[in-house]
């Protein structure tokens, strides 16, 4: 066991820390303090369960801690308000009190159902994250948006919940597919691109190395992740403003996604196709030049991703899909540009015809 | 149309007003400057809708509003995640954006669901009440709980989510039946015994008025009710102390409608009982004398309110339904109980035996 970072989220009296390390889920020490209550739920899937369950449950009874659980199907698909029903039944008939907790072990689908249901269980109780995909350890780490889906949209039903605490073990990452640790990589490549070129840079040199699921890279990797994700979201927890900078290539994404059917693209592949459709419209709007979208292109390569949408996406799809995203206000599509590699803004002040390209060529 | 009070919630960035007068659900300037998006959906039910939602109506057209409506059965048996579907599959089907509203038209059942549907839909979106009960002008309309019932206890499954306003209509405190309006008045004088010996005298004095519905006096009692519960609440916004004072009866109360069936008794009628059961345990306490319960016995009667449980129920029923109470921590019974007429304070510190007799005698 080795704690190799700690991170502190500061959102005032919601403030919490994020402990990155390798082995972290067996100590009963790092998930101790905050256990309030006398039992806790445990919110998992039939695939990360038999893998990393039994750790977690040691490190409960060493701390004295009842505990229950309860082990959804895996995939997207279970992310729906009858998943949430489940945890409520299973926390009712266990007679667990507001004092319990609600722990989330998986990926970003388990917390996000696990962190909403623990937002409406007797009007919220306390909630920890263990993410064990790479994508939840940089992406719902940090910002405490919880919710499932509905037949009309992703993410429809939900709220802003923040957690006591999340523990991010990069050991969990060994057995997680290549192509999902390649739609991480996605969410980290796109913090360098919305913030900060030092890091995009340092993710140049070390994507082999991250590619190879090094512990010590990737520990760095989801550090610096959290840490951009954390202070833009200290600044815009309800996201009013800044924060909507986050969604870069997820408007294209989203579209893609939808348009493909869930499943088939993962959802870190389509932000990926969808980052450069953003970067080439932030070419043809005049703000950065073609070596952006060269850097950009060679590393989501080397990660493994996706660098254009598929081909058999019509214009006219793009836009109906695009025009009822959650984040259109009043009608117009809100989108993330670049002004420079590292330093993204939104905008819904475009020329609709380099849009139109965008989509077009794409 | 008369605007006779305006009273400030003071929560922060959420802060609201309560506007209180007669008359009020036509008025456009009033509710106007709360409507942020171009659109609006309606939550009322079956047996106010016919009543009030014509007038509201023309407020939001006169406002140039999109609005919609969801119409729910009456009754409490109604308060299921179900109706939160159906709000929320109405919002998507209509295509409303984050920016809507939706607005609350009925007593504390409707204001329950509607916020709670307002706190999930994509995460949270602008929430307008107009309570037609006196006991949702008094009581849902401070404090931000919303929430729905769960077949193993009631309000397991909510959201602490605050309102752009309250529009207390007096006027539609008319057409409230008899029984309605007392168990509202159980709210009102719950004020006074809490925290305001003062306005217990006030309401001794002006019972008859209040019962006889003179609509000065009723706004009166809604504006000190709501001022006294929003001082509270701002202290003590997420219930983690001082909040539970405001509970007083209601443990005693809940138990009363579990046992009797829910329906049978009214809630501030059960909660009526329940108060002269914690003030029955206070003066075994030796903490208040017998005056305080003659008053408080003399009042509540001439508010048409029972002062004394049904007889079927046994102590070991009570203790049984109060250990799962929402309030209990850890197994411990939480009980409001009085140190004065108008200072109430919460407590586990008290004597089982003199419990126990307060369960068997009255």
């Amino acid at each position: 066991m080795s704690l190799l970072h700690t991170l502190e989220v500061d959102l005032g009296e919601r403030a919490y820390p994020i402990q990155i390390g390798t082995g972290l889920l067996g100590d009963a020490d790092l998930i101790g303090p905050h256990l309030h209550g006398a039992s806790a739920l445990v919110v998992s899937n039939s695939t990360v369960a038999p893998l990393y369950l039994d750790a977690l449950e040691q490190s409960l009874v060493a701390r004295d801690i009842r505990h229950d659980r309860v082990i959804l199907d895996d995939g997207e698909a279970h992310k729906t308000l009858a998943a949430v029903e489940t945890i409520v039944d299973a926390l009712l008939e266990r007679r667990h009190d507001r004092r319990t907790t609600v722990i989330a072990l998986g990926g970003g689908v388990i917390g996000d159902i696990a962190g909403f249901a623990a937002s409406v269980y007797q009007r919220g109780v306390n909630y920890i994250q263990l993410p064990t995909t790479l994508l939840s350890q940089v992406d719902s780490s940090v910002g405490g948006k919880t919710g499932v889906n509905h037949p009309r949209g992703k993410n429809m039903i939900g709220a802003f919940y923040q957690p006591q605490c999340v523990i991010a073990d990069i050991a969990t990452l060994d057995t997680l597919p290549d192509r999902e640790l390649s739609a991480g990589l996605a969410e980290v490549i796109k913090y360098g691109l919305i913030r900060d070129a030092d890091f995009f840079a340092w993710l140049e040199t070390h994507i082999a190395g991250l590619v190879a699921r090094d512990p010590a890279l990737l520990a760095e990797a989801v550090l610096v992740s959290c840490r951009t994700k954390a202070r833009v979201v200290e600044f815009d927890e309800r996201e009013s403003g800044l924060r909507a900078i986050l969604n870069l290539g997820h408007t294209f994404g989203h579209a893609i996604e939808t348009l493909m059917g869930y499943g088939n693209w993962l959802h870190g592949e389509a932000v990926a196709a969808g980052m450069v459709m953003a970067i080439d419209l932030s070419i043809r709007e005049g703000l950065i030049d073609e070596a952006v979208r060269e850097r950009s292109v060679a590393l989501l390569e080397q990660a493994g991703l996706p660098t254009a949408p598929p081909a058999a996406i019509g214009v006219d799809q793009y836009l109906d899909v695009m025009a009822v995203d959650k984040k259109a206000i009043d009608g117009a599509i809100r989108l993330v540009l670049l002004r420079a590699l590292g330093d993204a803004f939104v905008s819904t002040d475009y020329d609709p015809a380099n849009l139109h390209q965008t989509l077009t060529t794409n």
